[in-house]
C-alpha cells in the first residue's frame, strides 16, 4: 500500500488540508503531518538553532502531527521519525494561487514539495485561486478539487511523474473545473511596489506591497485567472545552462580577463 | 556610469561583503544596501506584513543603507527607492559555499540575486567554501578572490550575461584560485539526520542536522571542496518542462481518467 504525506505550509486550520486528505484517504496509507503555526513564504529554510517537537492532534477521522518548523522540516521529520519512507508528498491545498516563478520561488506550499523531490519522492504542491474560506463554502467546488486530486493522484501512484519531472505544481480556478492543462509559470505575478509614509515622530517608513501584473496568454496564471483551467506545472530542478556555446564562450573570455591580469 | 548593487544576505558585518565591494568600487556607481540582521535561508520572501525602514551608516570609505528586511526587500527599497534603475546586481561574499541544488534552493545569497533577476536585472551570487573569519585573515586568498570578481563583474558589464542565462552562482575555494570552472549544482550537499533527545521533564524533542555527503565528480561541490576551483553555475529560471511527450502523454492520461469518471 503506497504511503502519502500530506502537508501544507499553513497549518491545520487551513481549509484546504481537509480537502487534499480527503481527496487521498483512500489512495494509500496516509500521513498528515503539517507546520504548528503558518509558514507562508518560508521556501526551504529548514530549522537548524531549535529543537523540533511533535504534537498529536485528531484531525477528521485521524490524527494529524503538528512540527514547531517550517514545510521542510515537515518533510524530514516525516521521513526520519514519523512515517519512515514515503512514496508520494502532496501538499496544500494553498488557499490563494501559487502561479508565476516570482511566487513559486518563495512558496511554502511549493517549498514542501520541492524538499520532498530532493528527496527523491514524487511530490506536488496544490493551490486554488480562492480568498480565505470561500473554498469551503463553495461545496462545488471543494468535490470538483477532490476528484481531480484523486484523479491526479491515482496516474502517479501508478506509473510516477513524467521523465525528468521532479515535481508538479497544480493551481485550481476559483470555480468548477476538470480539465488539467499544461501552462508555463508566467516570470512574475505581481508588481512590487513601495510607499512611503511618516510615523508620528516624523519618522519615515515604507510599506512593501504588490499588484497583480496583467496575466499573458499561456501562462498559469492566465489559465487559472482568466480561462478557469486548472494549471499543470512540471516542475525539473535542473535549473542550470552549462552546455550552450554562449555559456562556455563566456567563461573562457572570463578566464582571458584573469590571465591578461595576472601577467 | 554604471549602477551596482552591492548586497547579501548577513548584513554589514559579514567579512565578505568588504571584499565584495571593495572588487566593484572602481567599475560603476556603487550602491551598498543590506539587511539590518542577518537573514540566512530566508529564500525569497518578502516583508509584507511590517513597515521596513532605512538607516544608513558609514561604511569604508563610502556609507551602506541597512533595511529591516530580507534580501528581497534589499533588492525592492533599492530599486524603488534609495538608488533607481540599477544595472547590475552583486551579492555576498557569503562566509560558506552555497553549492548543490539544496542549498541554492535556501540560500538567501542566491535568493537577493533572483530576485533581481526576476525585475530584469543581470545578477551573480557570490560564496566562498571558508569558516567565518578565515577568508579576512588569509590576505591572499582575499585579494584573489577580488580580483576574480572584478574580471567577472567587468565582463558582465561590457556585454551582459550569457543568453538565456538569469544569474550566476559562484562559489570560490578556501585557497587563492584563478580559474573558473563551469560546473552543475550537485542534488544534495547535507543528508539530513534527525537525532532524539529527552528533556529534563522527560518530553521528546529532535534536533535536525546536515551530514555533508561525499562530493560528486562534475559538480560544484567536486569543483570547490576537491578541485579547489571556483565553480560557476549559470542558472535559468525557466525550470519547468512542458513539451515533452511524456509530459503531454501524462495530462492526456490524467484528463482521461477524469472523463470516465464524469460518465
Amino acid at each position: 500500500m503506497a504511503k502519502i504525506l500530506v502537508t501544507n505550509d499553513d497549518g491545520l486550520y487551513s481549509p484546504g488540508l481537509e480537502i487534499l486528505y480527503k481527496a487521498v484517504r483512500e489512495l494509500g496509507e496516509v500521513y498528515v503531518i503539517v507546520p504548528e503555526t503558518p509558514k507562508s513564504a518560508s521556501g526551504l529554510g529548514i530549522t537548524l538553532h531549535k529543537p523540533l517537537r511533535v504534537n498529536r492532534v485528531k484531525f477528521i477521522d485521524t490524527y494529524a502531527f503538528l512540527i514547531n518548523g517550517t514545510p521542510s522540516d515537515v518533510i524530514y521529520m516525516a521521513l526520519k521519525v514519523l512515517a519512515g519512507p514515503i512514496d508520494l508528498v502532496v501538499s496544500g491545498v494553498n488557499i490563494g494561487d501559487n502561479t508565476s516563478i516570482q511566487v513559486i520561488l518563495s512558496s511554502g506550499t511549493v517549498g514542501a514539495a520541492a524538499q520532498a523531490s530532493l528527496e527523491g519522492i514524487p511530490a506536488i504542491a496544490f493551490s486554488a485561486a480562492v480568498k480565505d474560506g470561500d473554498i469551503l463554502v463553495k461545496e462545488e467546488l471543494a468535490h470538483a478539487i477532490e476528484s481531480c486530486i484523486r484523479a491526479l493522484v491515482e496516474e502517479i501512484l501508478e506509473n510516477g511523474l513524467p521523465k525528468g519531472v521532479d515535481l508538479l505544481n497544480v493551481n485550481f480556478p476559483d470555480v468548477p473545473s476538470k480539465r488539467f492543462k499544461l501552462a508555463r509559470p508566467a516570470r512574475v505575478r505581481f508588481i512590487n511596489i513601495i510607499e512611503e509614509r511618516e510615523d508620528p515622530r516624523g519618522g519615515t517608513y515604507y510599506w512593501l506591497y504588490g499588484e497583480p501584473v496583467e496575466p499573458e496568454k499561456g501562462t498559469d496564471v492566465y489559465a487559472v485567472l482568466v480561462e478557469k483551467e486548472i494549471a499543470v506545472t512540471p516542475i525539473s530542478l535542473s535549473f542550470y545552462i552549462l552546455d550552450s556555446k554562449e555559456v562556455v564562450e563566456f567563461i573562457e573570455k572570463v578566464n582571458g580577463r584573469l590571465e591578461e591580469k595576472s601577467l
